[in-house]
C-alpha cells in the first residue's frame, strides 16, 4: 500500500496517468540519457522555474523564468537536493561569487525567496556577498524580514572590466534581478561569468524566442519518443508592431488570434476534445503576468474597452508593449479536492530538478492565468522532489506525475539553455 | 524551537558541541572550498562508506569501504539526493552499465542493499545489467529477494580487452565485490573503466596503506583549520610477518602495541581524558570484521588461547592473515537513551554524502567492535543528510553533527581517491 505524499490533490490521487505520460515514464532511460547529450551540447542555466499547465490530455510550459523567485515555497526537506545540485553546477572553477536580487523591492515573499537562495549558496560553501544595482543609492540597503534577521545589499563599483563591492572581487555574478528596465551599463562587456547572461533579462528577451527554441527542443524530443509535439507544446505565434492606445495593429492580432483558435480546434477535434479553445495574448517582453489577456473569439480584440487596452500597453517597469506572444490556452485542469485551481511550478538548479510547487487558487477558474500582479495564491509544495519516480506505471503513483513535470519542465530549460548559448556566441 | 529529527539520540540531543566540532563548523566556507580543489586533483570514488567513531573528545573513521553494502538502511526520502549525486559523478560519458555483487550470497541484506543500488542507477536514467563472477557457474544466477521480486545475475564472457554480457557492452564495470579472493582474470588488463579499480579489492589493498593516505590528507586540512590532526586520526602502525598459529613475531607486535598505547596515553593526559586507552589490532587486508581484536594490555598477545590465536590467522575467503595494523581504539561515546552503543555510518556517491545510518548495538560496550560477524545491529536511518548544516553554532541541531560526520567520512573518502590514483598511475 502506497502512502500518497500529496493530500487533497485530485489529479495525483485520482491518476490512470494520461498515455502521454505513461509514454514519457516508459522512457525514462532514454530521456535521461538525451538530457546528459543535450547538457553537454549546451549547458543548463544556472537556475530556472518552469510554470506548467496540465490539462490532463495535454501538459505545456507557459513561462520560463530564469530568475526564479519562490524558492522560500519549496518544500525545506529539498534543500539538501539544492546544495547538491548547485555544487554540482558551479564546481570549483569560482568560490566567491556576487548575488543581485531584484530593486526597490520590499515584498517579503521575494525577500524571504532571496533569502533562501542566498543560504542555499553559503551552505554549498560559497563565500556569497550581496550588492544592489540602485546607482542612485551608494550606500548599503538593509532588506529586513518579517523575521528580523536583515540582508545587507551593498554598492557596487566597476573597476575596468570587473565589477566589485570594495576589495571584494568575485569570480560570479548571479543575477536575480530580471534586468526589466534594460542591462545597467556597469554590467556591459563584464570579464566575470553572469548568470544567466544579461541579454536574458526581459528588457531584451522576447517570449517567442524562447518558445521558438522550445519548438525544436520539443521537435527533437518527441521524435525520440514517437510522441506528437503538440501534447507538450502550446501553439504560438508572434505579432509585431501593435500599439494598443493608438489601436494600431488590432486587426492584424484578431486574425493571427482566429488562426491560433482554429489550429487548436483541428487538434481539439483530433484527440476528440469538447472543451472550447482559447489563447493567452501576452507581452512578448515582460513578465509578473503584466499585459496578459485570455481570449476565446477575435472579436473581443476589436471591442477592447479604453480600461483594457491600457492594461495590455504597459508591463513591469512601464515598460511599452509592441509586440506580443499568441499562446495556445491551456486548460488547468489539476485542482484541489475543494475545486481550487492548481497549476504546478517545478524548479532547477543546473539540469537537476530539485523541487516544486502548486499556485493554488481558490476563486479562479480553469483556464484564468494563475500568475497576474497582486493574485492571491497559496503555496503548496511537493512533498515529493521530481527525479525519482515509481517506476511501476501500473501503480499510478504522485512521483510519477512528478517526475513528467521535471521531464517537460527541463525541456524549457534545454530551450532557455539554447537561447542563452546564442547569446554568448553573437557576444 | 527546533524539532529534534532523531529521537533518543543521546550525543545529539544533549550537545553542546566539543570544540572540535564547532571549529569545523564555523570553517564551512574554506572546507567545501578546499573540498572542491581536492577532488579536482583526485577524483573521488564512485562510491563509498565510511564507519566511524565518536568518543566526544576525537571522531575519526575506522573503515573505508569502496564495495559498500547496506544502502537499504539509508532514509529511503535521501533516494533523490543519491540519483542526483550518481548522475553529477556518472556524467553523460558512459550510458550502458556492469554492475557486480559479491559471489556466492544468500544474505538477504546484503541482497536488498544491492537491489537498492540497481535501483538508483536505473532511476538515475543509465542502463544497468548484473553479472556475476562465479565463473564455474555458466548461467544466469537468480538472487530472490523476500519481497518476491528476483535479480537476475547473467554470466560474463571475456571478448579481447572487453567484458560483456552476450552482445551488451557495457562501457563502465561498477563492482560491488570487494574481490577478496583476488582478482580474478577476467577483469584483468580491461580497457572498461572499472570503479573502483580492481587492485582496491582486499585481496590487494592493505589498511595501512589507507591510513598512510587518510594520515597525509589530515595534515593538509587540520592546517587548514589549525587542528590537532589527532582529534581526526587514530593512531596507527603496521606489523608485518605475523604468524599467529606459529606464534611468530607476537611480541613484535606487542612492543609495537605497547608503544601506541604509550603514546595515546600521552594525548589522554594532554587533553584530561581519564580513559584507558585501547588499541584494536585487525588483519591489514580483509573485511567484514573478521580476524579484530581489541587490546588494552600488551601482555594479552603474550598469552593467547589456541582459539584466540585461530580467530586471528584467517580472514574473510580464508585468507591467512600475515600482516596487522594496529589502530588506536577510539571509544564510541555515541549512545541512545538506553544505553546501546550507536556508531554512525556515513555513504558517499562520488563527493556528495548522501546520507548514513547508526550502528546501534543493545549488547555491546563502548570499546566493543560493532562491524564483526553475526554481530546484530539495528540501523537507525540518519533522519537529515550530512550536507546542510544548520549555520548557527549557538544553537546545537543534529545536522551540525551530521555535517561533521560528513566532512570526516569525506577526509577518507579522499584517501581512498589517492589510493585508486597511485594505482592508476601504476598500471
Amino acid at each position: 500500500m502506497l502512502i500518497n505524499p500529496v493530500p487533497n490533490f485530485t489529479t495525483a490521487q485520482t491518476g490512470p496517468l494520461f498515455p502521454f505520460e505513461t509514454t514519457i515514464l516508459n522512457a525514462l532511460m532514454p530521456i535521461e540519457s538525451w538530457f546528459r547529450q543535450s547538457w553537454k551540447n549546451t549547458p543548463a542555466p544556472l537556475m530556472s522555474s518552469v510554470d506548467l499547465r496540465h490539462a490532463g490530455f495535454k501538459l505545456a510550459p507557459v513561462d520560463t523564468n530564469l530568475f526564479p523567485a519562490g524558492f522560500n515555497n519549496l518544500n525545506p526537506d529539498f534543500m539538501p537536493l539544492c546544495v547538491q545540485a548547485i555544487q554540482s553546477t558551479l564546481g570549483s572553477q569560482c568560490q566567491r561569487l556576487l548575488l543581485i536580487p531584484e530593486n526597490h523591492t520590499r515584498n517579503q515573499f521575494y525577500i524571504q525567496s532571496f533569502k533562501v537562495l542566498r543560504d542555499i549558496l553559503l551552505t554549498a560553501g560559497y563565500e556569497v556577498r550581496l550588492g544592489h544595482l540602485q546607482s542612485d543609492v551608494k550606500k548599503t540597503i538593509e532588506l529586513q524580514l518579517d523575521s528580523g534577521e536583515t540582508l545587507l545589499l551593498e554598492p557596487l563599483i566597476r573597476e575596468g572590466s570587473r565589477i566589485k563591492i570594495g576589495t571584494y572581487d568575485p569570480c560570479t555574478v548571479i543575477l536575480n534581478n530580471d534586468l526589466s528596465s534594460g542591462i545597467p551599463d556597469i554590467l556591459l562587456n563584464l570579464e566575470q561569468r553572469i548568470e544567466p547572461v544579461a541579454e536574458l533579462g526581459w528588457a531584451m528577451r522576447l517570449k517567442s524566442g524562447h518558445f521558438a527554441y522550445y519548438d525544436q527542443v520539443v521537435n527533437e524530443f518527441s521524435a525520440l519518443l514517437n510522441l506528437d509535439p503538440w501534447l507538450i507544446n502550446p501553439l504560438h505565434e508572434a505579432v509585431h508592431d501593435i500599439d494598443f492606445m493608438a489601436k494600431i495593429g488590432i486587426e492584424r492580432l484578431a486574425d493571427a488570434v482566429d488562426r491560433i483558435l482554429q489550429r487548436i480546434q483541428q487538434y481539439y477535434q483530433h484527440y476528440a476534445i469538447t472543451e472550447k479553445p482559447y489563447v493567452v495574448v501576452k507581452a512578448d517582453r515582460g513578465t509578473y503576468g503584466m499585459g496578459v489577456m485570455v481570449v476565446q473569439d477575435p472579436n473581443q480584440l476589436l471591442h477592447l474597452n479604453r480600461k483594457q487596452r491600457s492594461h495590455m500597453a504597459k508591463t513591469k517597469g512601464n515598460q511599452n508593449i509592441h509586440h506580443v506572444l499568441i499562446q495556445e490556452g491551456v486548460y488547468s485542469f489539476e485542482s484541489m479536492q475543494d475545486g481550487s485551481v492548481a497549476e504546478p511550478v517545478v524548479y532547477m538548479m543546473g539540469s537537476y530538478v530539485v523541487g516544486g510547487f502548486y499556485r493554488v487558487h481558490r476563486e479562479l477558474g480553469i483556464n484564468d492565468i494563475l500568475n497576474t500582479p497582486g493574485m492571491h495564491f497559496e503555496p503548496l509544495a511537493f512533498a515529493q522532489p521530481c527525479n525519482i519516480p515509481n517506476l511501476r506505471t501500473d501503480r499510478p503513483h504522485p512521483t510519477q506525475r512528478f517526475y513528467v513535470y521535471g521531464v517537460i519542465a527541463r525541456l524549457a530549460a534545454l530551450a532557455a539553455a539554447r537561447e542563452a548559448a546564442a547569446l554568448r556566441g553573437l557576444k
